[in-house]
């Protein structure tokens, strides 16, 4: 989840300075309007140590009125509190309607850092994050708004940061925070990857913000906040409506503020065809004897394949299949749903499929579908494609919990060399049966197809159940990535 | 929560023999209208032991017409079920659009069951609670109707039905069911109710059943199915509304078979004045020991009365407050909430008096006005009072996790001795402050109240936290019995 706000996503000084007197003028509107509809707000600021939290805190309060406004940091708790039932010092700290809390730190905090020191174990923490989806979804009912940011650093980022910080604040070798926290950064994003997992709710959903630089981290902060208080007050009253929130923060409209995670594959990489062919042997070989280890303790795999058209999933499905032997594996390609599987859950047809243990079961084309296809082409209306990435999560879980390895491959492709492959695939008699016009149309709506990568990979990455972003340039060097990262998946589960 | 369906409810057999046709006629018209408008229908048949699942199933398919429907039981997992996740089984099971699917046994057995022999933790059952709720969340968003049957036997009633049934087919001692499920009942109990509270939600509530008469049982399951799916057909095609969700089953209309919980006290019950005086002393000193005690070992408790006008709520707080430290109680009289608590969520001025640790604080009404006076007279909508016993469960829920102790009384008073009681306040000159307009209004809504408050504790009665009703007519055994029930609980907590 987390690679996705790793893009050095930034906003220029220039843009800040322009765009920020805005952002103060429409700020201070809305908050006027929620005040005049007694809504309160609860804006929570968490994420990694050395986003500048605090920075964060401090840039809202000038931006808004303070007269509404409470801040709480929710620190040590207290003896009163620690006397009392663990959310007793939140509901203390709750705005009234009309105004708007800001809570730095707050419920997720303690839960989080518990697991990561491991005072608490897994199933705790899930009965914890339900506890806090009740507690979230009772005040949206009662017709708060929650904005939830989470700000995040990449491991190399936070400990540039925390250097910064120790000197800034002479502190000794020993007390020094890069130290401390780089220990844990990697349970803590694990940890909070979960968490932010089970409480991404319709109702309340959190906005990750790439926080390394700072221009960009605070007009984000600025225009999301805006956005999210316009539709709650489109909401009105009821408040009961899935629709209309804001699910994905707004970055300012600058080239360097809206890269997406496909900006950042290297295309450029290539494999000579000697190198292709030896390196396919030894993978092949290693997958062959890997899937039958598998089979034998019972591990199942999934892998499913999804990528532009004509970046070459079914020549890399082929170089898996050659070397898995067939009474293991089964592909299943994902056209359009039969009369049988149109008469239930749109899952239900993925349900069907689930390899029994020790099997694999390859997708060509997937349960993905739903946010990119239908998303694009509007089968699936907001609503829909919307609550899909949680139900989707919820499925893939269940196959993890289970002990089935899953792996997500996106085979990237420049927009060029698809241009090229089309041209051939007319050109070539054997070959044109794979080019429709639905493929040119296809290929008309490639930003908004991106976009959807994008939020798909935000959204649905997991520690368990990560998507592989595939250079596709180059089938040789694609295929080869693929078979080792299929290996690479399978060992760690077999070790 | 057990105790609100463990009343006598049953149903004379000339109702059944007339009320049985029209059943029939209504169900099969509905099933009728389901198919035309493509919505499956989930039922699920759940229960303790000996409560005649198997009847109730093969009552609705002698009801409706089988062809549109497949009757799925869940005995042991087979081996292909094994192999995957737990929820494959029931989603190969999932009735199609225009379908009804009767689930004997559900994903609900194996969970409990699990947890009743301690294979899994509390956590582990939470975490798997909150996956069925997410389950149905998502069902019922692709448009199904999900219609819940839990069949209740109190601990008398499942040992005899047992008993009859190892006699009919000749069971040896060895394998007699009777007491196989008897050793379990009280565990097996204790889990269900914490598995039906925490997925007894807006969309897909629980339907708790008494099953000890089989007329009034299979009446009430044709009653309720009928309605469930009148109001489904209702909602429509967005099936996105809480509202108009039938949330309790429809017993047929016969004086036996709507008897609530407040018509099996025993009004009777005095004390003389001589054995009031002799237990009053006894149980206030208890009390006072066992306060102290509470508060070293940091043990809050919680009291809430709740009772009928003029049922002597007053005065059985007067009689607990003389025997408690001054330093250790508070009482907080619930009456119209201040500016300040209105701009807030309605529980927030009860999470401001929750007790520090080893306190005591004894409210005089409390949080449950939300699902009493607001109910009956409007001041909260259905929607908002109907999801309040949700909300009111998890928050005396953080309260007893917390260790808090907590004890919930409605004093009950019959009609005739309120009334009396109404007119010695209105002669004697000190009394008459204590009677009002609004006390003759709230008299003339007694069944509303009754039924109001026969809901509120069959929603709420939680095995920490627990209602006692209490016989009021005669204020000495009242006050008395309260006494009892609080010293018994804090030796509970203390022990």
């Amino acid at each position: 989840m987390f690679e996705a706000v790793e893009l050095g996503r930034k906003a220029s000084k220039s843009a800040y300075k322009k765009q920020e007197p805005e952002i103060r003028t429409q700020l201070l509107e809305v908050q006027g309007l929620l005040k005049e509809k007694n809504i309160p707000v609860i804006i929570i600021i968490s994420g990694v140590e050395g986003a500048g939290k605090g920075e964060v805190v401090n840039r809202i309060n000038e931006w808004l009125d303070t007269r509404d406004i409470q801040t709480h940091a929710f620190w040590d708790e207290t003896d009163e509190e620690l006397e009392r039932p663990r959310f007793w010092r939140f509901w203390r700290k709750l705005p009234p309607r009309g105004n708007i809390g800001i809570m730095f730190g707050s419920w997720y905090t303690r839960p989080i850092i518990d697991r990561v020191f491991e005072k608490i174990t897994d199933a705790d923490l899930d009965t914890e994050m339900t506890r806090i989806v009740e507690l979230e979804q009772m005040l949206i009912r009662d017709d708060a708004l929650i904005v939830k940011f989470w700000f995040h650093l990449s491991k190399d980022s936070q400990a540039e940061r925390l250097r910064e910080d120790d000197k800034k604040f002479k502190r000794k070798k020993k007390h020094s925070l890069e130290k401390q926290f780089a220990a844990h950064y990697d349970a803590f994003a694990k940890v909070s990857e979960g968490a932010i997992r089970n409480t991404d709710t319709g109702k309340s959903p959190w906005y990750l913000i790439e926080a390394t630089d700072r221009n960009y981290r605070d007009l984000t902060v600025g225009r999301t906040l805006i956005d999210a208080i316009r539709q709650r007050l489109r909401n009105g009253e009821s408040n009961n409506s899935d629709s209309g929130i804001t699910h994905r923060p707004l970055p300012p409209e600058e080239a360097t503020a809206t890269v997406t995670i496909l900006d950042h594959v290297d295309l450029s990489q290539t494999l000579s065809a000697k190198e292709y062919k030896q390196q396919l042997e030894k993978y092949q070989n290693r997958l062959r004897q890997l899937t039958w280890n598998a089979r034998l303790r019972k591990r199942s795999s999934v892998a499913v394949f999804e990528g532009w058209d004509a970046a070459g999933k079914g020549g890399a499905i082929r170089r898996i299949t050659a070397s898995i032997d067939a009474r293991l594996y089964r592909t299943i390609s994902v056209a359009a749903p039969t009369d049988e599987e149109l008469a239930q859950h749109y899952l239900w047809r993925f349900w069907r499929h689930i390899p029994q243990a020790g099997y694999v079961t390859l997708y060509d084309r997937s349960w993905y579908g739903r946010v990119l296809v239908e998303r694009v082409e509007g089968f699936a209306n907001e609503q829909e494609w919307m609550r899909s990435y949680q139900e989707i999560n919820d499925f893939e879980e269940q196959m993890y919990s289970h002990g089935t390895v899953i792996n997500k491959f996106w085979i990237h492709l420049s927009k060029d060399e698809q241009l090229k492959r089309f041209k051939e695939r007319e050109k070539v008699a054997w070959k044109q049966y794979k080019i429709t016009d639905e493929d040119w149309r296809n290929r008309e709506k490639w930003d908004d197809y991106k976009e959807a990568v994008n939020e798909m990979v935000t959204r649905t990455s997991m520690a368990n159940a990560r998507w592989h972003i595939i250079p596709g340039n180059d089938k040789k060097f694609a295929r080869i990535e693929i078979l080792k990262k299929l290996c690479q998946a399978l060992e760690e589960a077999l070790d």
